[in-house]
Order: structure tokens, then sequence, then C-alpha cells
């Protein structure tokens, strides 16, 4: 990563965590990743996470997505015979966040997606979290969300993380870790 | 559980959860555990607890500790040949937490133990957990904490939880979940 690169994004995200009041270490905000999903429009398609921990058995992050940021429509698809895919946990901590996931399409959905986007975007059952409201995914369950107007800070709480296995619906998305 | 039992303690847990900024359902602050651990001393003995996932892959707590209450020493033992106990993640989110576990034992520890339960504590390497500071612990490690003089509230992310199968080194000691 080049220096500075994404530098506005990670100071956004930051005092989006100090809103929300959340504690992190010097260490913790270093380590944030900006994750673009490759497609250089940041501030619409992608978001910032700190990993707590990932082990072998769990795995945890808090998610901060900028006022309206997305994350694109994906899953995590079963690795083996034991590992149905990864399960996760979305526990809204600040600020509102729009969850689309499979089921019957909510008729005026709360994001606002960029026309270039919506091709890419095949579920619409709309979960409106707030601050303290949580969602279980089943395994390998497309889903999409995006950050209302304040923006949003999440928990999520899962098995364990193997981002570079992920499966998104918009073929140009490179999801590579950092 | 009889109407009104430890409405002063779930009252100062909630006062906690508010001074943290820590959004949770009033749901969840109904199911909130007060788990006196079966010694009827919940003030010195005891923690509040908030589950917000436990399924067969991944578990996420809420932990809050009035001030000085203490969680007595146990470990998560091996369950099976696949599951080598529970194991833990402790994320301090506000107040201080004092954590013990195997390891050199700390000279001049920070935790104040009433005298009655000190013969029940065998580790002693301290821990120091403020705002951001996290430790994970292996599974089947022994392990006992305290919260300083303000309380805490503590993240715990795990394996699956099952609070029928810990060990507490004092015998007295009944988790019986809710």
């Amino acid at each position: 990563m080049r220096p500075g690169k994404n530098a506005r994004v990670r100071a956004a995200a930051a005092a989006l965590l100090r809103k929300a009041r959340i504690a992190v270490t010097p260490a913790e905000l270093e380590a944030m990743e900006v994750a673009d999903m490759g497609l250089g429009d940041v501030r619409h398609v992608g978001l910032e996470l700190i990993v707590y921990e990932n082990n072998d058995r769990y795995c945890a992050k808090e998610l901060i997505l900028l006022p309206r940021q997305m994350c694109p429509e994906h899953r995590h698809p079963r690795l083996d015979g034991r590992n149905a895919g990864k399960q996760e946990t979305f526990r809204c901590r600040y600020g509102e966040v729009y969850l689309y996931v499979a089921g019957e399409k909510t008729p005026k959905p709360k994001a606002k997606v960029p026309r270039r986007y919506k091709a890419f975007l095949s579920v619409g059952h709309e979960i409106v979290l707030g601050p303290g409201d949580q969602y279980t995914l089943p395994p390998d369950s497309l889903h999409w969300f995006q950050a209302g107007d304040k923006g949003a800070v999440v928990s999520e709480f899962s098995s364990t993380s193997t981002d570079e296995n992920d499966l998104f619906t918009d073929p140009r998305i490179r999801r590579t870790g950092k």
C-alpha cells in the first residue's frame, strides 16, 4: 500500500469510531483495512475493517461504513465437508445499516445505490439495523449492505474468516485483503 | 427466578452499559443474566451477561462487571476429540479489568479479593485490560478476573459457549445458567 493511500477514508473511519465511542488502540487504527474491492471507488463501494481476532474457531471484527458506503453483494461458500461456509452475525453499534438478503423484495428500499452498481444486486429483502439490532446470516447466503446518511459501525461475530474465498456478484471485484 | 430478584444489580449493570455507550434492546436487558454462581454474594462474586449470539460455531456476549465484582476461577475443559474446550477473547470496552492466568505471579496484583475467596485462586499472572485492550485465552486454561473501581464492560468473542461444562476451582460454585 503506498503511503497516505486512502488517508482521508481512514481519518473518516476513525472519526466514526470516536463518535460511536468504540475504543481501539493506535496499532489497531494503523492496521485498519480499507477494502476498496478493486473498484477504485471506495466512497461508494467498500468498507473499513478492524479485525480483533480471527482464529481457526471464531472471528470478531468491527466494520466501519462511511455515509452511504456499500459492501457489495457476496456470499461465503462452502469450503469442505465440515465447513458449510462462513456464518456471521452483524450487530449495529452506531448509525443505521440497510442489509439485503434473499426473500421478498422490499418495495421501497432505503439503500441508495449508484446506477452503475445496480445490475450486480440480486437479493433485495431489506433488514434495517439500528444501534443494538443484529441479524445472523446463514452460511453461503447472498447479502449486501449500505450505511445510512451518518455512516455506521457494525460488530461482526462469525466463524473463521477467509476473505479470499468470498464470491462477489460483480465480476470486476477483487477482494484480496490488505 | 422470583420477580425483582437482583433488581438493583440489574439496574446497576444497565447503567454501566449506558455509561459505556453500548446499545442494547429492551428485550436484551430483560433477558440479561445475573450469574451469582450459587454463592449468594453477587456484588463480590458474579457477573452480568447479555448473550448476543451462541450457535454451534461461535458465540458473542457482553459481560458487565460491577465495581470490584469478580468472576471466580474456572476453565473450559475439553469436550470431545474435536472440541478442545471453549476458546475465548476478552475485549475491554469500558472501565478496567484485571485478568489472571497461568504464569509468573504478579507481585502486587490490582485485584482486591475478599479473604474468604482467596483460597480458591491458583493462577495469578496479571493482565490489565483497559478500553480497546484484549486477550485471548487458550482452551482449558484456568482464569479469573475482577473489574476495577468503576466497573467494566467486556466483549467476549468465543467458540460455542456451554456454561454447564465450566469447571470452577471453588467447589461451592454452581454455574447453572439462568
